[in-house]
């Protein structure tokens, strides 16, 4: 759909609700959230609304992704960050708590910050990773 | 460069060291993390060695970027998945290990397992989100 009337992103793109808007364009949109984990922590989203990233059309991630990349590349050239994560969050299951596709765009100056992320190695005894990989590259094709 | 002769994934890409692939083409390549996180953990690389998504060409970031979504689709519809993360990281600071672009598709079962991540409100009292916002504009342009 066009626009939710429920949806915070999509009343911000209205102007309905001010934000710290740093670019926009016929498709897409960028401001600073409004929880900075780090100076500079920036949502780009779609104008139209899509749920999340997995329901968005592939030309729309395109153009978000490469507003993306642009403000990551300020952020270390300008801002002076060490280092970038670029997240999208699909369904609450994943962390989501807007439901309009956004990207987040979060500089990292030092990483005893507030973004913590850990990627602990699950115990793997139980995956069949040989089956698991064929399972998955037929549901691809 | 084309290759990195020193790069892990360079050399997964080559043959020279095995992974569980599900999806190749010329520009792509997709297999299942070693490091398995949540089961159908899945790395998508590009097959050129760029450093991270910073600095790779947007035509590239576009066709990674389409992999990783059809699986993270993949991963939902057929793994039982309640949601994905998508997520790459740029530079060590931001938690890059392998230094040639790839974007992780995580998917998630449960909010107790072992992808943990907290995004903290920095205390903003000494951010100027108004400057910053036009700061960043500026550079933008």
């Amino acid at each position: 759909m066009e626009k939710d009337k429920n949806c915070v992103f999509c009343k911000i793109i209205d102007g309905e609700i001010p934000a710290y808007k740093i670019f926009e364009d016929e498709n897409v949109l960028a401001f600073l959230d409004i929880s900075q984990v780090t100076k500079g922590h920036t949502l780009v989203v779609s104008k139209k609304h899509y749920d999340n990233f997995l329901s968005t059309p592939k030309e729309i991630v395109h153009k978000v992704m490469d507003v993306a990349q642009r403000i990551g590349q300020v952020q270390v050239e300008f801002l002076g960050a060490k280092g970038v994560n670029i997240l999208t969050n699909c369904y609450p299951a994943a962390g989501q708590t807007v439901m309009h596709f956004h990207v987040h765009v979060i500089p990292r100056y030092d990483q005893n910050d507030n973004f913590i992320l850990e990627m602990k190695t699950k115990d793997d005894s139980k995956l069949n990773l040989p089956v698991l990989a064929k399972q998955i590259k037929k549901e691809l094709k």
